[in-house]
This record gives C-alpha cells, structure tokens and sequence, in this order.
C-alpha cells in the first residue's frame, strides 16, 4: 500500500470502498432490488399482500425501496422497530413476536401518539385477559392476531386446538380486536429441496386456512389470514384462502437460503468488506480484520450440505473466490482457509488488500453493523450511507 | 401483572429491574469488583503489570472499576476503542490485532491528536515495511510489538522462526520503534483441567522469554514481554521473565470460563433479562423475549462437558433455577427448556415473570447491547446505566 492510499484511508472520507474503514457492511443495491422485485410480483401473481418484515434491515431507506411510494403494510420484532418505523411514517405494523403486557402498553401508548396501528400477537388466555388492564391503562383498544403452530416450530395454536376458540372469545371479552390469525413455517429453514418446500407451504397455507374456517364458524369475521417465512414465501404453488405473506430475508438473502435453495448465490445483496492483516502460508491461512464481531457467530450453514464456516469469501468486487471460506473466527480476526476437501489452492491475497464476505444469516450480520455502506455492482464506489436502528 | 406495573414499565423511568425494557443486559456491580481484584491481587503476587482487555467491557464506567486512580495501560481490540479510551484519558494502549497499513494510519493519527502511545502488533516484513509510509504520512514514530505464537492458535511467529529476527529488524529500518513481543495462549480456551491449565500458562510463558532472549541476544531491548488469556492468567505459576498480562473476559467471566474451571457460576457477573411471554407446557417450553439478538449467537459450551444451549436461566435475583437453560433462540425468541437427561421439571414461570440467562460467552453477549443497567446482588434496583461503545 503506498502512501496515497495511507492518506486516503486516514482521512475518512469514504468515497470507495478502498477508503472505509473496515470491517464495514456493504449492501448491493441493484441486488437488493431485483430481490425485493421479484417477491412482489410473486405476491402480486398468488394475490395476497405482502407485508415485508424489517428485522432484518432495520433501515427506513430499505423500506424506502420496499415501499417506493406510500409506506404499505410492514411487521417488525420489536416495539423498538415499531416505534422507528411509526416515525418514519409507517402506520400499518404487525408486532409478530408473543405480547407481554409491557409490550403490549408500549405499543398502545405508541398507537396514541402516532396513529399508528401497531396489532399484536398472543396464544393464551392469559396474554388475552391481560389486554383489558392494556386498555385502560392506554386508552388505545389492542387489535390482535391470534399465532397458529403449523410446524412445530415456536409458539402458536395448532388449528384444532379447542384453545383457539378460547382464546378468541377471551381476545373480545377482553375488549380488544381480533384482526385474524397468523403463522409462521419456520421449520423450513431446515429444508433442502423443491418438493419439501412445495409441501412446506402448502402445509402452512392449510392449516391457517382450518383455523380461519373454524373461527369464522363461531362468528370470528378473522379479515386477516396471513402467513410466511422466506422459504415457503417463494415456494407456494396458490394461496387460496390467506390474505397477505410476510418475508424478511428475502431482500438480502444469504448462504442459509441459498443452501435450502431460494436463492443463488449472486443474489446476496450483504456483505462484510474486510482487509488482509496476515498470513501463514505453511497452514494455507490468511487473517482478515473481520471476526465474529463483523461477520456474527451465526453458523446456520453447519448442518446443511455445503458448511460455509463463517462465510463465503469474494474480491473486492464481490465475485466469489473459489471454495475459499472463513474457517475460524475470534472476536476480529477471521481466518480465511481452502474449504476442507477441495483440493484448490489459496488465491494471493497481500496486505492490505480487500475482500467481501457472504453471510450465512444476512439478519445476523447486519445486526453487528450500524450502518450499510451502500455499493451497485462491482463498482467500488460508495453510493450512499444508510443508518440502521438497534436496541429493544 | 396490574395496571400500575403495566404504567411503570410504559414510562421508561426504569429505577427496578421491573421497570426495564427486556432484553436488557444487567451488569452485577459488586461480583465485577470481585473479578477484578482477584486477578489484580494475582498480577502483584506474580510480579508483573496487568493490562486489562476493554474489548469485553467496552466502557468508560468499566474500565474506571479497574483503574479507581490514574488510567493505566490497556489493550483494545479496534481502533475504534483506542480513539474511545484515549478521548476518556487513558495514554498507553496496545492494538492486539495485526495492523494493516490503514489501521495503522489511523492509529498514528490518534497518538498525534490526543498524545497517547498506541502500541501495534505485527509478525511479518511486510508489515514492518509499510511503517515507514505510516510514519512519513503522520509524523509519528510507531511502536510495535511482534506477535509471538506459543500454541498455533492463530497469527504470530515461533520464537525459533527466522523471520523473528528478520522482521525486528525490519521494523528498526523502517524507522519504528520495537517494544517487545506478545503472545496469547489462545489455545486454552479448549481445555478443562488444572493440570493442563497450568501447562498451557508455562508453554506461554516459556515461549515469550524464548523469543526475548533470542532478540535480546541481537540487540533489541524489548522491554515489554507481554502475555494473556484470561484461563492463563488465572493458573499461571510464575511468570519469571515476564512484564505484563493481558486479559479481558475476567472482568464479567461466563459459562465458557465455568466450564473450563477459570470461575465458578456466582461469578459471572453479566446477565440478560428476559420476560416470559408464552409457554408450551405439553413439550415443557417456557418462551421469553430474548433470543440470539439480545444473547448472541455465541455456542461456545457445545464442545464443553456441559452444553449450556444459548444461557443459563436464573430466578430474577439471579439464582439459578435448577437445569433450566436456554435450549432455542430464533432473532427475539428464547426457548427455555430443562436440560436434557435432568429428571426435573420446569418451575412454573408465569407470563409477565422475568428471570437472568447467563452468557456462554460474556464479550459476544454484551456486544449485543448499548448499555448495561448496573445492579448489585439480589436487589432489584438499577444503581446506574453504563454505556457501551461499538463500531471499528
């Protein structure tokens, strides 16, 4: 590196990605819109409406993208991501995560003072009766789903569960509003093939559909049948009978759903950038400044068939180096290293240069992150700088 | 939970632990103060100064617990962190990670701004060749350290490598100043017995008055000879030859460090608190509002004797409710669950209970917050909030 890039680099002014300090988070714009393209058309094709869920981004400019227009509908993970996003003009907002009555009075009080419409989530009696003392402390009546169990997965009713009519009545008893029910298929992350997939989503559009029909039967009008996790979302043959598909990974993808086959790997529109700090050449190492504090400890893809160790190592210019991988990694080193069984040979990497690394969970990556530095391409020029929100 | 506890959790005004937003991270004041005079007591019986770690800690408040006086000499694991702790007072920092020509810029800037001496790291001639630019581009004289590897961990050269010689050299053409040589038993984060932690800390201590002797045998001083990791320094016998230790996760320790016998589980001084918000009683699951976001995706006792899943879950006192651990975690879903093969079964934890889940690793944990609520013991009040510092 000579003197130049020294200054350049010192100044801090990070007009290409040679002059970020890194490690840094890049986001592809152009990949980031062709993802969020295609799963609107898919939505638009299946007839449902799509409310992307922004746990993943975290950033009111990637919802920008989402929602080029008028903010639409959205779901978040917590009421500290309900309460930006209301800030910044969002007022259609699914909290999908079981309500405590904390949560539950901070969104009402939320919903008080924005507008905003921020709908909750239960599967219990309790969590139910608890929604009338929400109420008077608020003075905001909570508009609730119901969580359906199709898959075994977290939380939720599983439709012929005599507690989904329980809890229903005691959602109104209460005083609140019940809007619908919803689920989520998160056991297809698991999954690998078309078929399961197919299986998968028609599995999770059935059973919400059974608890839609044994609800609406006692009189619960359920105007909102939703459903969706990334996989199922891209894999559903026809969605009779649900009303809207949440997704959230799917407008940055990464190495998990590529490995169960949503994605190629060209669609992954994160990445950390990262520089060369060493090597040992009698291991076939090189040391990077990226650890699990840059890339996340997240190691989703140790189970599948193809183990990506902590992530899937590119050039500068974000085309993938043939099966070299981050093998290890400490707080901030990652060690980069031929995947074991190749039989290729590390490509030269000097000090001081840069590399891109793919993420096996793009929403844990970007959780180590305050900010995307925002790239189109190979182009090493930085386009933009979007801040994203953090904490509970 | 009633009406007054719903108000008192919606005003933020968080005096109790029954007030706080969850997740949050809790820091036990009074077991911090115990870790770090334990092992300031153990570095004057040995003989040498302690350098404490703030890449653990990341806080101002923290590391004034370990230096009540004057600030004193510390290690960072980012630039980021030297400019933080030298805009707090603090002079003498040594950079652990292998500098990059860039890195190294920024931090010959800082020691130009504020005065403080920032110590690098390097093990190779390249890297000793490029501060000659960095010395010409900011008028500062670097300091360096060489990185010594005593257990093939990760970077660093062998004290019987030629290149030690070539590279001390090499940094003394360039114009830079050679301090000493560091290394970190990294290794021993793998072991689990006295005897072999006792081994692994001479192997380490052995090693660096080795390279020392060879350099000083050629004319370069080297008047620091640094060691550290926090098992090591916990078991290390004597430490003849060395100047300083180096360690870091001592200070909150964790249940990676229970399980390598460094602590025992009433000195982990870092927890999250967490809400429960639904139960699955027919598979024995307790669901609460923390999952891999607010515990890390950390699963560093999956290789111990005892795998503690994502925590282990403790009362809201802190006590440890017998063989409940988190056995799940999804982005802001944590499935507690006993362990399995216990015979017990789970205490009843009703919605709106909040209870403390023990890191496996205490520096990706904390990582993941913005700042700690400082208790102490069993009592619930909340004595101070400590801000954390983040980014590279």
């Amino acid at each position: 590196m000579n003197k130049m890039s020294v200054n350049r680099a010192v100044t801090g002014k990070a007009e290409t990605i040679y002059a970020l300090v890194t490690p840094a988070l890049l986001l592809d714009r152009g990949r980031l819109e062709r993802n969020v393209q295609k799963l609107d058309e898919r939505a638009k094709a299946l007839g449902v409406v799509l409310r992307p869920h922004m746990k993943t981004a975290k950033s009111i400019d990637v919802a920008h993208c989402a929602f080029p227009g008028e903010p639409g509908p959205i779901t978040v993970s917590t009421i500290a991501e309900a309460e930006y996003f209301a800030d910044h003009g969002f007022r259609d907002i699914t909290y999908a995560v079981g309500l405590s009555p904390a949560s539950a009075g901070r969104a009402m009080e939320l919903c008080r003072r924005t507008g905003a419409d921020v709908k909750l989530l239960l599967d219990s009696v309790e969590q139910a009766d608890a929604l009338a003392d929400v109420h008077e402390a608020t003075g905001v009546q909570p508009t609730v789903f119901i969580e359906l169990d199709c898959d075994d997965h977290r939380g939720g009713l599983k439709p012929d569960d005599p507690k989904l009519l329980e809890v229903a009545d005691r959602v109104v008893s209460a005083g609140a509003r019940l809007v619908g029910v919803l689920a989520h298929a998160g056991e297809s992350y698991g999954l690998n093939t078309p078929e399961a997939l197919v299986i998968a989503a028609e599995n999770e559009r059935a059973a919400t559909v059974r608890a839609t029909e044994i609800l609406r039967a006692q009189g619960h009008a359920c105007p909102i049948v939703s459903i969706g996790s990334t996989p199922t979302a891209h894999f559903a043959q026809n969605l009779d009978g649900i009303t809207e598909l949440r997704a959230g990974v799917y407008m940055f993808f990464d190495l998990v759903q590529h490995g169960i086959g949503v994605c190629a790997r060209e669609d992954i529109a994160v990445s950390v950038l990262a520089t060369v700090i060493g090597s040992k050449p009698e291991k076939g190492w090189v040391l990077v400044d990226a650890g699990w504090m840059a890339l996340s400890r997240d190691r989703g893809t140790a189970n599948q068939q193809i183990d990506q160790g902590y992530g899937v190592v590119c050039d500068e210019k974000g085309r993938a180096l043939d099966d070299v991988i981050v093998a290890q990694a400490s707080q901030e080193h990652g060690i980069l290293a031929i995947r074991p069984g190749s039989g290729k040979s590390m490509p030269d990497l000097p000090l001081g240069s840069r590399v891109r690394i793919l993420p096996n969970h793009a929403c844990a990556m970007a959780a180590q992150h305050e900010f995307y530095s925002v790239v189109n391409g190979d182009s090493p020029v930085i386009e933009a700088r979007w801040q994203r929100m953090r904490g509970w």
